[in-house]
């Protein structure tokens, strides 16, 4: 493992990092920082492709990541840096003492889709149409993962994935869930074609209530923006709109609410 | 309706407003500040105890909040004040230019456990044990008040109700759902003694999956802290241990999240 020690805030390598702070520089390095022990472990745990870990040297490394850190096999470089290179790179008012450069999540999406046609199997995909809060579509990546769901599309108009709060509301999850970022028009069409029903969530009238059996066989939910809902571009690709039922003077549930909600819904069901 | 008009921070009904702003200061005087367009209306259309609107001289009053102001039928004082005044008693960023003091809400305990023991009707209640985030706890009150639950109980670990990030993410809801803040303990021996069940979330073997029939009668649903769950007191109380099951390498849901997908089921099985 190649070891190397960082002094100085204007070292070109802590530069570079310092740039995945913002999305456009994650977007031209195709990498992300995480923060802190508990995701730096399940970046490590659960095979994602961690590049660099930065850590403070008067600190050391966490005995838990450490122990991760030994049984990871793939290269990685370690980088020990001073308390003020490490808030260089940090994003949280209280550094816990590392952070890890990780490769963006690939699953490739024509393999995934090959993967069912060839076994023939059902799946419930999660799309999420514009979503802009980041610690909704953290807590909503987080909600799929516990859900049993077999795949998230996030939208091109959404809240960057690699935006640190997504990844801490995450909670891991976005290391080891399939995500792939598509425009939804299109990957509606694809699923489509593949006897997939698209439920959108809608205040419609006409639409179904989200505890009527909807949920059978190849199914993607659409999860709207948290103001103006699933835009009308997806609402019209709709198989079936469904609603959850709002007692009181209610207005609208949480994004993350209501997602929970169907996908725990659909889950029951399918059990059944 | 009074009016008046101050410019100066150094007002002392600005000071005193100002202290509103601290859990102290909301506790001395049992009012709260609520911040905004939306939530003043609420406040206003749901028959809460305004005392006082404040609202930026230069910007006048939106005429929505205006319209509620006209039939608002309980004495209230209007003060205009300067956009620095304002900013004095504002939490946000880009303040909206009102800001209204409102009585901390009280139903009494005591008359709405007799109005359901006169009826001899069924309820579900909400039980939150030692909730520490404003957001999540705004959040299930907003999601208690959608899925039609009858009364909450908060217990007096948890962090405070009138804080304003709490008050953003009720969206209004606890302007109408009548909200209790209770020593747990003695409140769960109270629905107890109504045969109420206590149905406590929990990642105990040998508790029941939420789905199961568990939610008819009287029952009062326990969620607990963020991350130590329900407190060891209240769960020896339980009726009942209730998980939701976790698919994937996910350890946990969000508070809010588990909240919305168990009051969701409570009122599916209620309707059928």
């Amino acid at each position: 493992m190649e070891q190397e020690m960082i002094t100085s805030i204007h070292n070109p390598q802590i530069k570079r990092l310092h740039q995945l702070l913002n999305r456009k520089g994650r977007e031209a390095s195709g990498t992300f920082l995480v923060e802190g022990v508990h995701l730096v472990e399940e970046a490590l745990q659960s095979g994602a492709a961690v590049k660099t870990v930065i850590y403070d040297m008067d600190r050391g490394i966490d005995p838990a990541c450490e122990a991760s850190l030994r049984v990871y096999d793939r290269p990685l470089k370690r980088i020990a840096v001073t308390e003020q290179v490490l808030a260089k790179l940090s994003e949280t008012k209280s550094p816990q003492g590392i952070v890890a450069e990780v490769s963006q999540h690939s699953v490739d999406w024509q393999a995934w889709k090959q993967k069912y046609e060839q076994a023939g199997s059902a799946f419930v995909v999660l799309m999420l149409d514009e979503l802009q809060d980041p610690g909704n579509l953290g807590t909503i990546i987080r909600t799929a993962e516990a859900a049993g769901i077999d795949g998230i599309v996030v939208g091109e108009n959404s809240v960057d994935l690699y935006n640190g709060k997504v990844l801490r509301a995450t909670m891991g999850a976005i290391f080891r869930l399939p995500l792939f970022r598509l425009p939804l028009p299109a990957a509606c069409e694809e699923l489509g074609a593949m006897g997939t029903r698209l439920l959108v969530t809608s205040v419609h009238d006409g639409s179904v209530a989200y505890d009527e059996p909807v949920y059978d066989g190849r199914i993607a939910i659409v999860i709207g923006n948290e103001g103006r809902g699933v835009s009308p571009e997806i609402s019209r690709l709709a198989t079936t709109h469904v609603h959850i039922p709002l007692y009181g003077a209610a207005e609208s549930l949480n994004a993350a609410v209501a997602c929970g909600i169907m996908l725990y819904e659909a889950r029951r069901q399918r059990k059944e």
